[in-house]
């Protein structure tokens, strides 16, 4: 691979070794439907097996950050990493807990020293990174903010059709573009969580990267009450008229439109959507239950205010599908397609 | 009306006056739309001045409970409760609060002397009821549970298409029922909410509904999970595997068809869905945002564990659009037909 930006790969982190990661992987590399300019960061011998168990003919080439990609047809090239222990698909093992964490770092610092354009992640399964050793390990998002040494990021989900700029597609009732105040948190502690601090720092982020990230002139930003009926004038909580009310009124007093709080189960309709650019939701199901509702398969995950661009699947593990086949690459190859775009308005933006 | 139960009336509580429910049956009764044998309980005068603020021709007959309901085409019956101040659409009046009870206390014993089939209940704003002396309301579904002197009650939402019997109609992407552990509680009690003793009631009384109410011969439900990722395996919190997996596996063994718990995220997709025949979610939000994003405007609320029948619309006052004509009755409809249905099934079942 020359240092020349155009084409710099995507990186993608292959994830848990028995689950769907490595499947979905090369299951677009057999179908043609890898985006051009992919390298995947993982065991070479873990995917030939794969490949094998899947009955997938996709030759594995290993190469390094910064040397060309193979550029024949339906095959992979690799970023070695090696396991620690063999891998039978479905069954974790937390001695390959740093083989997961290796991964990534690899691919955050091919971003960092330009040899990545940008790092698509496949999922992992937190528990056995934890039971692994990664004792305060809570997800991709927070590992990749403590990696990149930044205050805060946001993690936000788009269907397939709002994965673009602000347009009739986004009014169709199936775009949504859902961020999150608060990510992987017990839910008995999300209250505690919601403070005017917090929720400053991630609705600027929020509109800053639906400006730079996503171009978004002005960024039009609808926010979830934190309360059923957003609290119902104080009577089904405080939350949103001691803390979300104040600082969303400090905020739009900044130049940030940002509307509510409002009731979150009357929030996702046609009626409301389609006056916004994104909806920040205070908690992980109050957003992605209905998300993923509505695009299930062909949504991504995007994590705002990192210094590289980073997407992920929106899926899990399924342990339970992985070596079988069966498995939807459907949210890999959005998740790809979204990295490309963003990291190519992203030098557009550095020009 | 005659004592002949089968042409009982469904009894419809108009509730908070400056909001759209005098809006929404005028409008229905104007169409056409309103199902023989419907009678509104509110002030007479009101729902007359609100026709003519519409432009609605329709006259408003007042009668008593237990008389014969004109049967003149796009007239509405009336069973009247006077109010205590005049009302302007749009603008909350706490002197009001004991009129809105009392429409409700008027369909409750309409139900209870077998003078009405069910009541269907338009939206009230709590908190002006709490402002005008009802401290401890907190919504019609507990109201009633306590005014019918039962212990637990259910609330239950369902989109149109998933209201009847299963069929290939509640395999569609748009069918769901969603019923919910926890309702009017701020997001920070939820969690000490979730008990053992909670859970085994809502879940039997969602499954006897199912049953007796919905005809379902064997009911399967699906459980979220309290936290996010269902508190991945206890390391995002503890409630699963201390709380909600042992009391499933009691109900279990008792032969109640209950799966989970489930990531809430991932539990509403077509993959979990076609499985089941109705989702228990923990609470408001949780289940409610994906619920009405899939049926918003065609959607109903059922109070399961009622010893009557009673359905809701699945919205608000919209205190906005009252006298506008721009409000949407399509939800009422919906409870009214519902409330039909689980009124005559009921009769059935008591043969």
């Amino acid at each position: 691979m020359s240092a020349n930006a155009t084409s710099l790969p995507l990186a993608i982190t292959t994830g848990e070794p028995a689950g769907i990661g490595p499947d979905l992987t090369l299951m677009l590399a057999a179908s043609g439907q890898l985006p051009e300019g992919c390298v995947a960061i993982g065991d070479p011998a873990l995917l030939r097996q794969r490949a094998q168990q899947l009955g997938l003919d996709v030759p594995v080439v290993e190469c390094a950050p910064g040397e060309p990609l193979s550029m024949a047809q339906a095959t992979l090239p690799v970023w070695p990493v090696a396991l620690a222990a063999p891998v039978t698909p479905g069954v974790l093992d937390s001695a390959n807990a740093a083989y997961v964490i290796k991964t990534l770092e690899v691919a955050v610092a091919a971003c960092q020293q330009g040899l990545a354009a940008a790092m698509v992640t496949a999922p992992l399964h937190k528990g056995v990174i934890i039971e692994g050793g990664f004792s305060g390990f809570t997800g991709h998002t927070e590992w990749l903010r403590d990696a990149c040494g930044v205050p805060e990021v946001v993690m936000m989900l788009a269907t397939d059709v709002a994965l673009h700029a602000r347009g009739p597609e986004w009014q169709g009732e199936r775009g949504l573009r859902v961020a999150l105040a608060t990510t992987h948190l017990p839910l008995r502690d999300v209250a505690d969580a919601i403070t005017p601090e917090r929720l400053t720092r991630v609705t600027r982020l929020l509109d800053a990267d639906l400006r730079g990230q996503f171009g978004i002139a002005a960024p039009r930003i609808a926010v979830c009450g934190l309360n059923p009926h957003a609290g119902e004038g104080g009577h089904l909580g405080f939350e949103e008229r001691d803390i979300i009310e104040p600082t969303l009124t400090t905020l739009r007093a900044q130049g940030i439109d940002v509307r509510g709080p409002y009731p979150a189960d009357t929030l996702f309709t046609p009626r409301h959507l389609r006056e916004v650019d994104a909806v920040l939701a205070m908690y992980h199901d109050q957003g992605l239950a209905v998300l993923k509702y509505a695009g299930f398969g062909q949504a991504a995950n995007i994590t705002l205010g990192l210094p590289l661009v980073r997407t992920s699947v929106d899926h899990g593990t399924a342990l339970d599908l992985a070596g079988r086949g069966t498995a939807d690459p459907g949210s890999l190859g959005v998740a790809l397609r979204l990295a490309r775009q963003l990291s190519q308005r992203q030098k557009t933006n550095e020009r």
